[in-house]
């Protein structure tokens, strides 16, 4: 095997959702991590009762969550968890010194009354949420560094703040609207008996959903503002397609001044210069979900409109990957000084 | 519209299951039939409310089943539910004078042992057990003409039993096996919430289920060995589909004597000659799902083995039409001496 | 069988394509149409060798189209064909004083020099461009009843349109800017051997194509306009869904002046109050492409933004049917006299 | 990256196609691999232009096939190609003493009548041919070490001889009738413009192909008569799932001998306990398709009827990976004595 002086030690809580499996597989091949604990809410037994296709890939069992065994067995924890779900579990988990990368939505809206209009619950760890770092690295990744608590973004929001930083960093005050027409595969729904996820209602079908009400708008609006230091509202309207994975978003700008496409264009290409993870299409292409399925790659295609006042950016990411585990996976690499695409394609 | 001197006024109970609506939909549009009430057991409320596709093509408004309102507003009952619910209404139905079609299993396996081994449940109606009529108009049209409760196939056996019928009628001594292997589309697990069904857990996935232990099996061995005159047993294997309806099932049989291709597509082509609802393929074609997709059709094609003892035979229906809903319209068709064909395609 | 005075003789030139075969299923169910005609361009032979699912319900044979036997055998013909290849066909059926309803984008844009660049061919018709009607009865019921030659609308113009169309006419001039992010199904690109129509092409993937540059773009600018009195623009994004039939657009209108979201509800109850195949959903519901597959009808869903600045309107219809057979079977309707709902549902 | 004493030079040829994709996708990651040449037919240009996907994953550049650049290039040599290319190509690369993993069927059947009889075209290196050595692992890993030419095994072959190769290994004497009925993913047809492949026609679809009649049933008859010492002939039926890519075949085995389910269950047991890529179910449990997906896997399930007389195999796997590009890969491991799971899941 990959033997490495820094190996880690990895917890992942939430296994039984499709980001905990997602983290774990992509876990299990990583050069530096070991997978010590697994857990998850409603079911306990073998990790290959629970997904077989994990047969002979590991030998994990899967227990309720307890805080001690986790803070015996590791070093850092993967929360894959629903909301509020993560705000029982992380102040034990910091207070024990243990480093925590938070899929939920808890630590993403810094204002908590704001959590609480968006998430529905009640949020009682102030404390926490302020030093909470958004695990965006394209943006942060200074302050990923040093993290103890990562905030993983959310899957829609990744895929419109990485589309969306370059153009609201340099033009945010020349920007008159933003609309963000999103469209998700199915497993972003989580994991759950629910009548309206059935194959029958989903297949063949197309529909949007929480129009201009999502849980996800704030958190764009919180960090393209605080990012570009422009305050900006996007009108967001999400969809589900009907695929296992993967995410659209044509996102439509509004602009004051006019601007050409090729300086539109090199700026997305400076900025995105040397991440590892971000693909420019070229002039014309235009991104296709199945060709990020799997990866952690997000890919953008350019266009503007005849009078160069619209301009249209269309962004893919596999909501499991870039838009959830790949994310953290992407997160713990660098916060731990592993290469940061380390086990990661 | 189309007036009719013999106009009938018809319930179905289960509204909110597939069966139900597909009844519905073909019933709104039959020359002779009014649509006079709906139940379903957990839904109540104004039938487009359930089904928004139904907005503006109906009044109907759904209420919990009441034997006396059904018994006053209706000639004939379609009951559209799961098997049990069929025993604790039936009774009530017929004691009124009320003919009833019922989709259910309950009153298709004629030794209630069988039933209770593959139903799970008690049976406590053999009165009327004795004197249901097995819908299958290709086989027990006459007696069908006459009765007053039809126990109307299951998808699976409808789709067996058209492609074993002239076989097994006229060479059921000389079969030595017969295996059938049968793919369903979702809709044939009816419509509930269940993980299982969840469309990440379908698509892009298939699987056998219930390997040689499906409550259609003795169904089918029970009215393949009454009509064809010879104990017949047949192995069954069934599997799920990610689409959304259609049933295909490849049935083996293996013969004792050589039997040459002709005189099987013979044999096929005389006995199904003047049936509207059964299609025949030329030689060298294969059925495909979705030439009788929302149609009362059902499709064979026939190969047989180069040394002339194995015959397979394909055959496929739409599960919701020909193996539930259309069935039972055709069945009422006939009970009520209207045209067989009418309001079916 | 439905015996009618008036019945017409109707032919379908492009029989082997998707519409063309909708409109058949449709007609051969309509009281008042009895089809006497089909062709098609590549080719020959029974219709049931073309489309196994029409076995033994019609004996019509498919010919290469011959103007003669067109003009002999039916007094209106469809025709389902490309664009240019009406074209060819159109001035001859109409010159032996045929009525004509067409499904290609052949007579839509009124401007010969918008074809020829939106199409990418020569139009030498001008005559019959001019007197084409656009055939969306909802906005121009009065002037298909007297006309020889429809032009049927694209689909996603039948979508876009009827969102449109009450919003634009009573407040066309406060409508700052329009953006139509559109999805379709598959059988929207016609049926043809082309790699990226393959099923494990599109599969499990999500992509726009034609950004901003999508010739049903000048068609819906150019009825928007005409119907509202104002020159309007949109912005038009396509995107291909994977399923096979049914579209279903988000259209963002962005208003001058604050717009309550009673004041627009109510201004499309109106405008759609007597309308056979329009329905508005309730408030905060939203439509689904699955309520309108296989049907006539195109459902909406209305919502504002908190500061009753931006209108989203959803609207879905079957691109087969509403989008192209069944409107035209609407229009053959009007123009016939018949009732206009007739055939459809 | 990960540094290797033996690290060798690949090429693949066929790049364009969905093997060509899946084997580069492997190598890629394959710590002694570095992939040197790749070449398509019909294709030429970056590697990111065919398969946008690997865009800044790889720089390869893909040319039409040149058998002195491959030559110079590679050590060893996949050959993602359609039967008959690989005749081509296969000869010079061996008399330059290269090494060749062939995915074709060119060199699976040993009697060149029966290839000319099951691929239509002639077949002029009968040498080769016989030195060619049939790469299913599980069966033949001692004749892969050492062998120059692979012919790896069809995708339908794969999955039906590991399900069948114990028990005809142990109890050949004892079939009397063995009946695959097959379920192939859409990316088992190839990559190619083809009406009947498009997505239309596909999704909601399901139907039989080439039944008994197809050019694996005699790859499956020669290998299992020749691994079990006895002439066993399989009935064959291949179907096409609506799916992306993997296989499912459900295999009947009728024997004369009664057998108990624990005694086959054993047997199954002992006969892949150290192997690493076929995994036996539980008993009661079914192998699922999306178990295996993205791996090299194969999982069995086993029943056994009610009177002990037929065996039920079920077994699964990708067809792109177990069935092509990654048994292709662990030939490669095994004749290169790496370690045989090197690079494979």
């Amino acid at each position: 095997m990959y033997l490495s002086q820094s190996m880690i030690k990895v917890g992942i809580v939430g296994i039984s959702g499709y980001s905990g499996l997602t983290a774990l597989e992509i876990l299990l091949k990583h050069p530096h991590v070991r997978v010590t604990y697994v857990s998850a809410n409603n079911t306990e037994g073998s990790l290959s009762d629970i997904w077989p296709q994990l047969t002979g890939r590991t030998n994990l069992y899967c227990k309720k969550f307890d805080l001690k065994t986790a803070v015996d067995l590791c070093d850092l924890i993967f929360l894959a968890v629903p909301h509020t779900a993560s705000l029982e579990i992380t102040p034990g988990l910091l207070n024990a010194n243990k480093r925590v990368v938070d899929l939920s939505g808890d630590y993403r809206l810094k204002n908590i009354k704001d959590y609480e209009k968006w998430y529905g619950a009640k949020h009682g760890d102030a404390k926490n949420l302020k030093k909470a770092v958004y695990g965006l690295p394209e943006l942060y990744r200074q302050d990923i560094v040093k993290a103890q608590l990562i905030s993983n973004p959310g899957c829609y929001p990744t895929a419109a703040l990485l589309a969306l930083a370059p153009l609201s960093a340099f033009h945010g005050h020349d920007i008159s609207s933003i609309i963000i027409d999103a469209k998700s595969g199915v497993s972003g729904a989580g994991r759950k008996a629910k009548l309206s996820l059935n194959f029958t209602e989903v297949n063949e079908n197309f529909k949007a959903y929480k129009v201009l009400h999502h849980q996800h708008a704030p958190e764009i609006d919180l960090y393209l503002s605080k990012f570009s230091n422009h305050q900006l509202n996007v009108h967001f309207v999400p969809h589900l397609l009907p695929i296992n994975r993967g995410i659209l978003e044509t996102i439509y700008v509004h602009i004051n001044e006019k601007m050409g496409f090729n300086e539109l264009y090199s700026l997305y290409q400076k900025f995105y210069k040397t991440e590892p993870f971000v693909r420019l299409l070229p002039k014309g292409q235009q991104p296709e979900i199945k060709h990020v399925t799997g990866t952690n790659m997000c890919d953008l295609g350019l266009e503007i409109s005849a009078d160069s006042r619209l301009i249209v950016i269309t962004s893919v990411i596999d909501n499991l990957v870039k838009g959830a585990a790949g994310q953290a996976v992407q997160n713990m690499n660098i916060m731990c000084g592993f290469k940061e695409a380390e086990g990661l394609v």
